[in-house]
């Protein structure tokens, strides 16, 4: 029998909280019973996001044993080591923790501290976080305790790179990634990169060589087969609030025909609920995903031995709140689709 | 029992369309058949809007018989005039018709052409036109065969207005309606104005007094109770693919305070599924209804006797297709809400 | 003999004295010696303001007695209430002041301090003050020493009621002022609503009736002429950088036709070079004025007693630096349009 | 002696014409005497682009010999084959000849029918043609009769590329160019792909693989001392009116210091007047060049091998109409900066 379960969303007042907070409220199988917020408690859902209007939820405080009593699952959307300070204790108390944070993602504590500055806290749980990309890496879910969500940028990457190494394709492990973002991937604190004049009508790289999803890209990569990889990895800041795009740069034998790697990305995404691969030379638009938990993908060949693969995400549903919904369902035994919608507006 | 409808969109590649395709393919107790285009006959609907991947349908010609033959409802997506041309044999084949076009809102057949330049083909029909605004007229929606859904600049006008309006604010006929629109408004089809460089980081006012929705404002002020009506309808094009927002200038007493205007406005929308009415002084964005079929509204006085509201919705959802889908529910008997999201991305 | 004049500009690191920046640094008889900003201090132009890369100049602290020293014209682009700290002294230094702040602007200061919540600390200069609005009061600027440049809104506002006040059209002191501006008007300061996540593809009213270029606004309007003025001001936030269209409802005989009006427009600024009236019934576009000191106004009627003009300006140019450096011409005895760009780019 | 020259800017509607028609009026060293145009002959280029209200000259349809008449240089914006049809003639009637479409850009008459699929018809001048870069090749440009000015994307990837290329830093052929350029590139034809709804909010790749700019970059690329050239080249479509950015992957050896290489880029550039290279490792906007003839690099590295640089400049001016100029000032023996301005506003 299925049964609801119970949540609690922790630092649910950021975008990709809000984005939990509107795909729990709109979950057949879940029951909100918490949001907490350290910087907006006491406020209302429905005052900071006027989306949700009728939302009745006020955001709380975090408190680590007030959410163990009081729910079965719980979603963390809160900054990378707050997540890693309070996950060993929900999971003792017998929650299902879905980390949207960075903190168990890499496997390899000495790669996180080297990345993210300061040493994990709990390194022995990195080995049983479940890394949750299911479209990749889908047996691992079902019964997870700890699930570690994948980045924006990896979940686009990963899924655009999966295909041709596994199929034996990628014949050098120098892969360079130009990923493009929207700038709600910034977070929700105003800044001087997100103010509307700085990012309007503009278009920058950022942190290049120096992104934190950079290590996780590189583990991914590798788990998928390929060795000796370096990658090279640019973000850019795109005018758009929501959307991320990440072109991939494979090299490849000069032979391999478009028609041919299409064929491989096809095969490998049959029946997949969420990823739709395009006909070959056909790349995805961000709008396309938009507020949809859909990846769309693109393949194409000029010639010169290198793939181009393009895979576009809306970064805050398939790229976070979306995907920790989906490795929540089968984490839980849920119908993986269940809660998210088949389409979202068309643009 | 609640049974199935089966379904057709006409008109359905457009932008109204497009989202009638998906609110319909969504809705647990619709059942779209046919998809008619006639520019785009042939294609598929996820060739066009890769946002409804996973749709198999391909659109197929208008054929007014083989509607008739296929479905129960139709919705009328398609240019005003085309949707006068087929209503009439629609009815009689005993189809129910939702109609988003223009062709069956004005009661008078003589303001109809003096605003359409062409003769109505069917005036009888008209005083059986049922004017689909369900939070202002809900009653005679149920078993309604032919409903006229109003444009998008009345419905968001309509609903700032009719609060103060029936509770006997409003002093004076002489209404300023100033508009904004988001550039899906003005259609699919590619024009100097809408093309992107045209439209982006701009405004501009357009169609001053002669915008064909200044009738149809005037027709509902005039129902909600207002005399002597003498409406100034100013459109303006702002820089985003969906949204409308109308600021209504309405004459009352100087003495009318904000805390009182609010009550009235409060009151009126009281338990509505679809309208929110902010704290008094709290103006809505258009951004909180993207992708949603609600309407938000905020209320202002300032000591002039001018009360001002503006009302927030997307049109192309409560502006068009989630509008219509509100109404084919009132009529078929279903629940009003079904399915229509109660939430929408937060932005 | 034309003489070059050494400037310094109070305030140069927000958007307006940025554009400011670029302006002197580019005008042919001005010498610009000394930017100051208490924020920005030891930070060089071309760090914030790439754009104005080859700048070598580099914020000093704002030092009163430093600028009186070092230049003959001190532009002030500092907030409200700072700009009369300083101005008093600067003028008994000999300097010319032109303020592009708040503090001069308002002729009567109990109307300042009830909408600015604080004592003008120099109400006897206020009466000295020019209100710098060339196409409107040009002759008072010539060797002025104390210009209060207006506020962006009150320029377009301004400029699109004048022609039919003062040709004695308008017939009612009532005034809808229905304006929009670009985000940049909020200035540099990051913020929750000018995030871009916030602002993009969204539009909302904000201090309807309590915006502090109402009292402004209702001053100009007197000043033309106009009597019993009761200013509804509704200004709204558009996604776009930079731009500002007021558009404007004027009460007239119901008989006026738009070919009337537009010839006392057309007549009203012929010769100006920075304003154009559009053909009868045309309305601009802010792309249009967008980088320069342009103003383009449009005029139309509706048959109901409503003349509705709509100005557009860029509110950093003509709304703030532009407009000064015209004022500061005219108050040197410069040709007026120096160092002004004839054309800016065409979008 | 500085004489003025006439000129004739042909194809000066679309946006290129536009930009070309306002730098052109406000050169102090040029006339503009004559504007054509095949679509809008007849028109006003201040009804086209209000931008340039005052202008009062008209379009008139091409006519050869009355442009051969009536100036000494003509610049030609008109699309690929148009330019090459009329320049054998204006040549001959002894203009100077500054082209801005893609006839003469390509020195292999085989590779242009290639990748153009019609042939050259004037290949014996294919050889005259002076590809106007003056940054890379300058000393080319004096005196010259026939200009072709580079396409906007390898403007921006070849100063990216170039100094690295030269100092002998690139030790592979295989290089990855992933560019960005805003929508005002596709030109000003309305089109489904730059439909403001189309466009806004999104970025995709198109036409990876097959864009008419790759054997120009590949040409470019071997002109500064490239072998073995194999170029990617993904251009994508971003939501912005004006930008260019260009973001080249180039293999270096592992061990190149974003200091050395960043010196080696700021030597090549040192005393450039329109280009700006930034501090290592800060990569440039595109909204720092808009409007301005400027671009700006930046350089960064990895680890990996891989020297990664990002150039900025406004499609529109450096990448077109501002190029175009600068290469007319050069050919005619101005000063190269004449009618250029120094500065653009700052976003």
């Amino acid at each position: 029998m299925i049964t609801v379960v119970s949540v609690a969303i922790v630092g649910a007042a950021g975008y990709a909280g809000a984005e939990l907070t509107r795909l729990v409220l709109g979950h057949p199988l879940m029951d909100l019973v918490t949001v907490t917020s350290s910087a907006d408690a006491g406020r209302r859902v429905s005052e900071l996001y006027p989306a949700l209007a009728g939302c009745d939820l006020v955001y709380v405080p975090h408190d680590e044993a007030a959410i163990a009593e009081a729910v079965e699952l719980a979603f963390l959307a809160v900054p990378h080591t707050a997540a890693m300070a309070i996950t060993p204790g929900l999971l003792e108390a017998g929650l299902t923790v879905i980390d949207a944070s960075a903190d168990f993602r890499l496997r390899d504590p000495k790669v996180f501290s080297r990345w993210y500055g300061v040493e994990h806290v709990c390194p022995d749980l990195l080995s049983d976080a479940v890394y949750g990309l299911p479209e990749l890496w889908r047996e691992a879910l079902p019964g997870a305790r700890l699930v570690a969500c994948p980045g924006c940028y990896p979940t686009a990457t990963l899924l655009a790179a999966a295909p041709a190494i596994r199929a034996g394709l990628v014949i050098s492990g120098r892969v360079v990634v130009d990923a493009k973002s929207g700038v709600s991937g910034a977070g929700r604190t105003p800044s001087a990169a997100t103010n509307y004049v700085s990012a309007a009508e503009s278009i920058t790289a950022y942190k290049v060589g120096s992104h934190r999803h950079t290590p996780e890209i590189t583990q991914g990569l590798g788990d998928l087969g390929l060795t000796d990889v370096r990658v090279t990895f640019s973000p850019h800041l795109v005018p758009m609030s929501r959307g991320l795009l990440s072109t991939v740069y494979l090299e490849v034998d000069p032979g391999l025909s478009v028609g041919d790697a299409h064929a491989v990305y096809a095969a490998h995404y049959a029946g997949e609920p969420f990823v739709t691969v395009h006909a070959p030379g056909v790349m995805p638009s961000t709008s396309e995903v938009r507020g949809s938990n859909r990846a769309h993908i693109g393949v194409a060949t000029d010639g010169t031995g290198t793939l181009i693969v393009s895979a576009a995400i809306d970064n805050l549903v398939k790229g976070t709140a979306g995907q920790a919904v989906q490795c929540a369902n089968l984490a839980l035994g849920y119908e993986e689709t269940t809660g998210l919608d088949r389409f979202a507006p068309v643009f």
